[in-house]
C-alpha cells in the first residue's frame, strides 16, 4: 500500500541545504516535506565544514536561525598562510572593507534549523523523483516504518550531495571535473587551537591545517595520499606530521586526545544546467569544491537564497522567471568559488612527482607555489583578490 | 697561434641583455668585450619581443639609447582580453598609478645598441669559458678571420641565451622547467594594425593574439601544435585562423601581406643560482618565460642592470656584496615573472583533450580559464593584480 499526499516542495536531504531551504520556503507560507535516508542522530553528528562567510552569518540571523551562532561562534578576521618558514597574516577587514568570517560548525548549522521543527522524515530509503518534466512531479520514498509514499510536488528540491539521486535523475548534463591527487586526513581533537585565525601550511611535506570548532576543540588536517588508509595513521604519526609541517618558530602547536579522524578525497565537479524541468539542484548535489577555501557550505546556502526566492516566486505569485533564471544565477557563485577553490588547493598542496614529467618539472611545480604565495603576501591586489574571494561576495 | 688579451668584463652574446650591460658598464668606465656567434646583419634582423616595461623605457632613455624608440616607440595604456564573444580593455594607468607600456621592437633596441660602437667580434666561433672558479676566468673563441683569441677577464657575463655555452659550464644548477602542450606560430605582416592595443583572445580554436611592430606592421600569432611545420600553414590558413578566432562582432581584422613566419616552442625555465665564482648569467642564458606577458625581454633588462650595479661595484670600488646577493635579487622578480607568464599563458591557451583523463576534466579546464578571465575582468583586485605584473615593477 502506497501513501499519496501531496506538498509545493519535495526536498531531498537534511543537509544544510535543504534544511535551509525548508526553512526559507516555510518562513515565505510555502509549505514543504524533507525526506532524509540518515537518522537525525547521524546529521547531526557528522562533522563538515565549519567558517561561515558574512553573507551566510547574515542570512542565518535574518531567518532567525542565529542565536546559538552568535553566542557560540567564533569571529574571524583573516587567515594565515605559512610558507618556506614564514608565516603570513590576510586580514580580511581591512581588505575587503570590513568583511569578518565566523567559525561556527556546520554541524551545528544543520542542529539549529532541525531543532524549527518542520516536517522531516528521516532514515528513508529508496528514494526517488519522476515525471520531473511535468507540472507534477513526483517524490517517492519508503519511511523507516515499511511504508511507501508517493508525494505530488510542485516542485522538487535536490538537496541530497554528490551520490544523491537527484542528479542521476536528469539527463543531458555538462560535467565538468578534477580529481586532485591527494586528499585530506582531518582529525577533531579536545585540546584548545593553538592559534587564533586558521592556519594553511604549505611544507615540503605537504599540505598541513590547522583549524577549529570551538574554544575547545580543534580540527587539524594533513595531506596524504589520495589512496591512503585511516589505519595506517596512529594517533602519534598524525601529530608527528601536524608538528612537522605546521612547525614555526616561537609557536607551539598544542596536541591533545583525537575524538575523530577521516580521510576525504578532494575533487572540482560542476554539473550544468542546475534544473531540469521541475527539478532543481542545490549543493554538493550539483557542485562539488576540494575543501581549502572553505566555499562548499558557504555556496550551498547561496544556491538555497536563491531557490528559495525563486521558488517563493513561481509558487506564490506564479511568474517562472526567477524559476527560469536560477542556473545561471547560481553557476555565475558556483564557477567563482569553484576557480577560487582550485585556486587555493593548486597554492598549497605538494604535487606528487608522479604527476610530472621530469624532477625539474615537479621543481617548477614547487617553485611556482611559493611564487604564488609571494605574491599573496606581498602584493596588496593579490591579497585583496584573496580576501574577497575567501570572505565571499554578498548574498543575491 | 693565440691572440691573448685582457678585458675586465668578458661578455656573451649581442642580444638586449649583453649589448646593454656593456653600455651600462662603459658609461661607469668599466671595458668589456663582447663577443657574438651570430652576424650584425642577422642581430640586426631577428624578431623577438616588443613590449617594454615602464622601468625598460626609463632606463634606455636614462643610458642614452632612448632617442629613437621615443619618436617610433607606440604608446599604450593596456591590453584587450577576449573571451567568450566578449572584449574587455584592462586600463593600466588607472591600475597601477600611470605606468604605460611603449611598443618598439627589440630588433630595434638591438641596432640602437649596436650603434653605439663599443666592442664587439660578430661571426665568432668556438666560444667557451673556463677557470670560472678563480679571479681570471678565461673566455675564449676564434673570430671570424679564423684568428683564435683568449679574453683573460675579471668576470665573465653568460648573456648567450638558452641555447649558449655559458649555463652549461656552470655545475649542480637547481633547474625548473615546464613544456607547454602548444606553441605560438607568429607572422610579421605589411599592414597596419587593426587595433590600438594588443589584443589576447582565448577561443575554442586556440589562443590568438594581435600585437604591432609599428604603424605599418602588424605582429600576430596564434596557437599551433608544439610538432606543428611552418610548411603546413599557407598564408590563407594563417588569416583564416586569425579571423576565427580574434573575431568580434563590428570590429575587422584587416589582412595583408605575410613577410615573415615562424613556430616558436613554449616553455617555463629557471636555473639557479644565476652566478657561479666569476661566470654569471643574465637573461635567457638563466631563465625563459613563454611570450605570453611580455616578460622575457624586460627581465633580461632588469637582469643586467643589477648586474651591472653588482659589476661596477665589484671592479671599481673592490666591494664583492652586490655580487654577492646578484643571483637572489635577480631571481624574486624571475619567480614573479615566471608565475606571470604561467598565469596568463594557463588561462589563454586551449589544452588538448589528450593533456586530461577525461572530457570532463578537460571540460573544467576550459571553464576554469573562463571563471579566472571573468574575475580579472569584472573584479578591480585581480585586475589591478594582472595590471601591476604586466606593467612591470621599477627597476631595482
Amino acid at each position: 500500500m502506497t501513501m499519496r499526499t501531496r506538498t509545493q516542495v519535495g526536498i531531498i536531504g537534511a543537509g544544510p541545504a535543504g534544511l535551509l531551504l525548508q526553512h526559507l520556503l516555510a518562513r515565505a507560507g510555502v509549505d514543504s516535506v524533507l525526506v532524509e535516508n540518515r537518522s537525525r542522530e547521524y546529521c547531526e553528528k557528522r562533522q563538515r565544514a565549519g567558517v561561515l562567510e558574512h553573507g551566510t552569518v547574515e542570512l542565518l540571523k535574518e531567518i532567525g536561525l542565529g542565536a546559538r551562532m552568535e553566542r557560540e561562534g567564533l569571529l574571524h578576521s583573516g587567515i594565515y598562510l605559512q610558507f618556506a618558514g614564514e608565516r603570513h597574516h590576510i586580514d580580511f577587514p581591512s581588505l575587503t572593507g570590513g568583511r569578518t568570517l565566523t567559525v561556527y560548525a556546520q554541524t551545528e548549522v544543520v542542529k539549529d534549523a532541525i531543532a524549527v521543527g518542520h516536517p522531516i522524515h528521516f532514515e528513508v530509503s529508496d528514494t526517488a523523483v519522476r515525471d520531473i518534466d511535468t507540472d507534477r512531479p513526483i517524490l517517492s520514498f519508503t519511511d523507516r516504518d515499511g511504508v511507501a509514499h508517493e508525494i505530488e510536488c510542485d516542485v522538487i528540491a535536490g538537496c541530497d550531495g554528490f551520490h544523491g539521486v537527484s542528479r542521476p535523475a536528469m539527463s543531458g548534463l555538462r560535467v565538468s571535473e578534477r580529481t586532485y591527487p591527494f586528499a585530506w586526513l582531518g582529525i577533531l581533537a579536545s585540546v584548545p587551537p593553538s592559534t587564533d585565525e586558521l592556519i594553511y601550511a604549505h611544507s615540503p611535506q605537504g599540505f598541513a591545517m590547522h583549524s577549529m570548532r570551538s574554544p575547545e576543540v580543534s580540527r587539524l588536517y594533513i595531506q596524504v595520499d589520495p589512496d591512503e588508509k585511516i589505519e595506517n595513521w596512529s594517533d602519534d604519526r598524525i601529530w608527528e606530521q601536524l608538528q612537522v609541517r605546521l612547525g614555526h618558530p616561537g609557536w607551539t602547536l598544542t596536541e591533545g586526545p583525537i575524538t575523530e579522524k577521516g580521510i576525504t578525497p578532494m575533487r572540482s565537479f560542476v554539473a550544468e544546467p542546475m534544473r531540469q524541468g521541475r527539478l532543481f539542484l542545490a549543493g554538493d548535489a550539483a557542485h562539488i569544491v576540494p575543501p581549502t577555501g572553505a566555499k562548499g557550505l558557504n555556496l550551498a546556502v547561496a544556491d538555497v537564497k536563491v531557490l528559495a526566492d525563486a521558488l517563493v516566486r513561481l509558487l506564490v505569485e506564479g511568474k517562472s522567471d526567477l524559476a527560469d533564471a536560477y542556473s545561471d544565477t547560481c553557476l555565475t557563485r558556483v564557477w567563482r568559488s569553484t576557480w577560487f577553490s582550485w585556486f587555493m588547493t593548486s597554492m598549497l598542496h605538494t604535487f606528487p612527482v608522479s604527476t610530472f614529467g621530469s624532477p625539474a618539472e615537479a621543481e617548477f611545480q614547487e617553485r611556482l607555489q611559493i611564487a604564488q604565495l609571494r605574491q599573496v603576501t606581498s602584493s596588496t591586489a593579490a591579497a585583496t583578490n584573496l580576501a574577497e574571494n575567501y570572505a565571499g561576495w554578498p548574498l543575491p
